[in-house]
């Protein structure tokens, strides 16, 4: 208070290479480069840092003691008490001000946190949503991006001029992985008086936020640049005058690198004109650094949303070839069509059954549980199966025009591959006998005629696209369809193969159907195909028990019909025990077929058991050891035994018109187990000749060996 | 100071409905609780808020007035000035404190950011390393975090019985989003002494992280629960003892969800003790709120990574369908190969060119320029694709096995579409035209025999599964191939399907070829392919004429070919020029067949026209009306002025062996412009015809209007 004029500068970032201040009273070493400038004359001057522990938060002077030359023991003992209260002061001040900045940045962090994660966007998008969220706690007149383009190569006709010596090879600016400089695009926001953003595609390189060199030189260094006045600056020329009709002018800048994970600069944020006309100083280059290192880290998901497209688009090019290379085409088509003339009439005013040219009569018994594929040519079975749909009713009720309904059938079989077992004629197979458990089993009076057309259909298409290995295989060899799908891995790919068809215009049965008809089919397909995984046949068996002790009893079939079909559970357990009847049905078949598609069977399991051995560098289990092939006929008793059993004596049961398939199981199982039977003799034939030898050795053993008979005998056994 | 005891609490949050304090010299309300625990008798008080602004910080009180019975207006005067001072200083500690919890959401903020955009990953990976990531500012013992199955649906096995009453609906508690609570997951993280993390899969619902209740309750509601003191909970029943060997005591839990994007709750984080022993604080949940937000938010990191790989997945399983229904088979394979016994031999004991079935002597002549594919079957000229490779001496010296040759070349056969132009007739033509420019032709001198190699292969892929519409097209309509690449679309992927064979072991020539050689064949056709979209060809043009121009002076040969084949770059030049060269070669085919195959170009153009009207509603350009089909003469020989005459003109002036093929423009020339001139008389005839019938009309209406004709002569034309 004695002192003239007291002064207290605070600066608030935390002073560097600055250490504490002292009382001066000899000036000797003093600058007049103030008194110079004021014309005020310093004579004496008392000092103290104001410290923050080791950080000097500022200096205190007290200048010219008043009456009297210098400045005395007293006047520093107040001084000194003086300096106790500022620094308090100051710090509060201090503090304050720091806590300010850092809740800044957490904002600035949780706001564009909550930005990005919004959805996936492209890196335009993305900065600009980011950037415009923060824009309040930036505290600047105008802040621009300028976003880099990030690719490296060339193509061969702009690089061949270049090698050849024809055109000067880029000399301009590069990244520091070597890009050339190119910004693409700026996004200029103006956030004085009335805000404005632009977006300014291809800039011109004397554009004003370009012009000056500096994003370039940022872009060039990856140096954050804090230019405190432009206007004195002259290594970067910013352009003086107003930039733009807004009248704005540039008097400091701030301009940083985003850079992203992988360590490459993507763009450059410049932030123009602090809001107080001050320069931006440390803790808005700590601020700035914290939102653009953010943002240059975000960048994975715009390169991820980048990548995800570019594999969706890709999945959706194959996904057209494969509906291009296994849709019937035309030709296809006509072999089977009737004629050509007809079929270019109006679908309503002929007789579709004539134009899929499928006669009335039966020149092969679709409707017997004992039908057999075999004599059948694979282009005739197609037929077969357009039959059964013109059988059921379902061409006429559903309005499938009979072209579409053959390229359906047709590309159904093309979608089955030539494998050993899981061909078209094992699908074809599945949907007849579907088809004459609706019919001959009289099944379908627990169904409407939708569901009979959508079970008949998916039992065509429930192993299409197999691939003659099982789910197992597909989980132990890491296929892509195990990692797509956890569980009924082969199942649920012959559902979605059924569903792209359904999605095809052109090979659609469906499509005269209304939605909610098209969804019931849908949901049928669902039931219906994954009900073939055997994995889950266990799960079922009970539920479908149940139904069969429920409706034994009852002596009126109407009191049946409506327990069932009154119950959209019962009936889809029904049907889901319906598709394993199905998938096993060559089990029941006259012993003929039987035996010789279970060796079909056997032999793509015993492929499956090499793959295992050579792939995989596993031993198979014994059903699909090609070694064990002579146990086939006792494992197929197991199998009838555990599992086939079950299903058709239960479904015999349920409706005694199945009994021909309980039959032909049984009759099955008599010569699969005379043939274990043979096998067994054999192996123990061998066995009691093996026990003879060794007796007869051991025996002899003893005789010549005497009383050391005992020690020796493991050795003289082999 | 004249107080018996002065208690400065300051309790750092803002406390809430709290306003200020006052002196109480009557103690008549005053509350003997404390007294009654101290045993202190509390006489008077002199009480004061600390306030920041509005907001109390705290109260400092003097208690029991030391010799005297009150405190004074002069101990209120002193104590007044007290507590300015006391202000500052609780005001510096509270800011201090704020400041600390800022810098520590701010680095929770930014480290947790720091790790979670490092790489895509899923949800475990990704929770684990962010907390671990910021485990010190969390300043708690111990912290677990548990993970909610997201799944909504139920599989039909497990709905159907209950849906049949045989099983009781589930009753226990849900998120609010409906999901059944689940915790399938807990990562446990012991920082206490030796830090430790567990991760616990499926735990049993009485693991000691879950028996409390409390994070169900979190999932169940939503809530941030803050459980002070764990003792005295009995809403939860926290576990009283030590959780597990380590000796660790649950004293208070801050429990949060963690919510994602979509406010679904996937998981729930729960923090056990304080470091410093104290009860989490307001401070704690705005820190741990924060992490767990951003957790959660982050979340749509690990959606996506999920999502990328189910379509990468989609897209193998679809690119592997292709590739099964596009390869040849083995009866395929068999139409050509000569016999089935000798391809089961070991290929190095046979001759390749006797297995292929291809015959030295030559039924139809591909060394011709005017060779024409019209008069041989598709199968036959899969044939002859193989003879090219026989010629060429490359099937022998790069040990391609005559089989995979076979199989290839049926394999880019059947890649080819069946449209009207771009088929693998023309994939075929280009390939024959390719081997003639090498050998008839002999440009061949100036490169290997594995450049010939790449280049008679990649003719052969070039238009493959070409679509018979053009790049603008697959532009304007937006398809996946226009997605996926930003220039020469279906050039991109005819070359991308090109090297899918190149993958695929059974049908890749490339097989024998060592790594350097296999890039230089995929260079070549990535060279050779992308050479094949026009938009590139006047790029080139003046690069070819430089070459022709610099070697036509050279008299020897050695000169030239030196020149050519000493500088990679010319003869990529070349080689792309000659793709065009091949592209285009209809154009010089002997009339008969240019006029057949210009008229299978016209179609397709016009087909594509067709769908630009039908589906994207737009007017063709004249070359793709089939309305303007008449001008097709006309506008061949614009085509072949502006676009094919430079290309077979210089390669004439190159090598005077390719002269045939300039002749033949020239004679095709001749017929298109004598058709184009016949149309063009027609077109005259009819319009004299329109002027004469014009100017008659006017005439008689001039001489029946009299003077009033000038005037009406607009209307009479009409």
């Amino acid at each position: 208070q004695k002192a003239q004029q007291i002064s207290t500068e605070i600066r608030c970032p935390p002073f560097t290479n600055f250490h504490f201040f002292m009382e001066k009273k000899n000036l000797g070493l003093f600058s007049d480069f103030v008194d110079k400038q004021t014309g005020y004359t310093t004579k004496n001057i008392l000092a103290a840092p104001l410290m923050n522990g080791k950080d000097p938060l500022g200096v205190v002077m007290a200048i010219n003691k008043v009456g009297g030359n210098e400045f005395s023991k007293a006047d520093e003992d107040l001084f000194t008490k003086y300096i106790t209260f500022a620094t308090v002061i100051a710090l509060q001040h201090y503090t304050s001000y720091m806590y300010n900045v850092e809740s800044r940045r957490s904002q600035v962090l949780q706001w564009t946190a909550s930005k990005v994660f919004e959805e996936l966007t492209d890196i335009e998008r993305q900065f600009h949503k980011a950037l415009y969220t923060v824009r309040t706690y930036l505290l600047c007149e105008r802040y621009s991006v300028g976003l880099l383009d990030m690719t490296k190569e060339k193509e061969f006709y702009d690089e061949w001029p270049v090698k050849l010596g024809d055109v000067e090879p880029y000399k301009g600016p590069k990244t520091p992985d070597g890009r050339e400089i190119n910004f693409y695009k700026i996004i200029d926001y103006l956030l004085e008086s009335k805000e404005e953003i632009k977006v300014i595609p291809t800039p011109p390189v004397d554009h004003w936020a370009l012009v000056s060199g500096l994003p370039t030189y940022v872009a060039e260094n990856g140096f954050i640049c804090n230019m405190m006045n432009v206007a004195a600056d002259d290594y970067f020329t910013f352009q003086k005058e107003a930039v733009d009709e807004s009248g704005f002018v540039i008097k400091n800048v701030l301009s940083l690198p985003i850079v992203n994970k992988k360590e490459e600069i993507v763009g450059v944020a410049t932030f123009f004109n602090r809001k107080d006309g001050k320069p931006f100083d440390e803790q808005d280059e700590q601020i700035t650094e914290a939102l653009t290192q953010f943002l240059g880290w975000s960048v994975l998901n715009c390169d991820t949303y980048d990548k995800l497209n570019r594999t969706e688009w890709r999945r959706e090019i194959a996904a057209e070839m494969v509906i291009y290379q296994t849709k019937a085409t035309p030709a296809e088509v006509q072999q089977i069509l009737n004629t050509k003339e007809k079929f270019d009439m109006n679908p309503e005013d002929c007789d579709q059954r004539e134009i899929a040219n499928i006669p009335e009569a039966k020149d092969v018994d679709l409707l017997l549980f004992s039908f057999s594929d075999l004599p059948v040519s694979e282009l005739d079975l197609i037929k077969c199966g357009i039959r059964c749909f013109f059988e059921l009713g379902v061409v006429e009720k559903f309005k499938v025009p009979a072209e579409v309904l053959t390229k359906w059938m047709y590309t159904v079989r093309k979608g089955y591959r030539d494998i050993t077992y899981h061909n078209w004629r094992h699908g074809f197979n599945v949907g007849q006998t579907m088809f004459c458990l609706l019919q001959t089993g009289r099944l379908r009076k627990y169904y409407s005629d939708l569901d009979a057309f959508a079970m008949v259909a998916a039992a065509f298409c429930h192993d299409i696209d197999h691939r003659g290995t099982n789910n197992l295989y597909q989980t132990k060899s890491t296929s892509p369809l195990a990692k797509l799908h956890g569980s009924s891995i082969l199942e649920r790919h012959h559902l979605d193969y059924s569903k792209t068809l359904m999605a095809e215009e052109s090979v659609n049965i469906f499509q005269s159907l209304q939605k909610r008809q098209f969804e019931t089919v849908q949901h049928l397909h669902d039931v219906c195909i994954i009900a073939t995984d055997l994995a889950l046949y266990f799960k079922k068996r009970t539920m479908f028990q149940k139904i069969v002790d429920a409706t034994e009893p009852m002596a009126d079939e109407k009191e049946a019909i409506a327990y069932v079909s009154n119950n959209p559970i019962r009936k889809e357990i029904i049907m889901a025990m319906m598709m394993t009847g199905c998938d096993l049905s060559a089990i029941t078949k006259p012993w003929e077929v039987q035996s010789k598609v279970a060796l079909m069977v056997a032999a793509e399991f015993w492929e499956q058991g090499d793959l295992e051995r050579t792939v995989l560098d596993q031993q198979p289990i014994p059903m699909m050891d090609r070694n064990k092939s002579d146990e086939l006929p006792k494992m197929q008793c197991g199998f009838i035994d555990f599992v086939c059993s079950f299903v058709y004596k239960e479904f015999s049961r349920f409706h005694k018109e199945i009994t021909p398939m309980f039959d032909g199981l049984n009759n099955n199982r008599v010569h699969w187990k005379e043939l274990a039977d043979i096998y067994q003799a054999k192996v123990d034939a061998i066995e009691n000749e093996r026990k003879r030898l060794e007796e007869e050795q051991a025996k002899k053993a003893t005789g010549e060996d005497g009383g050391e008979g005992g020690k020796s005998k493991t050795c003289t056994i082999f």
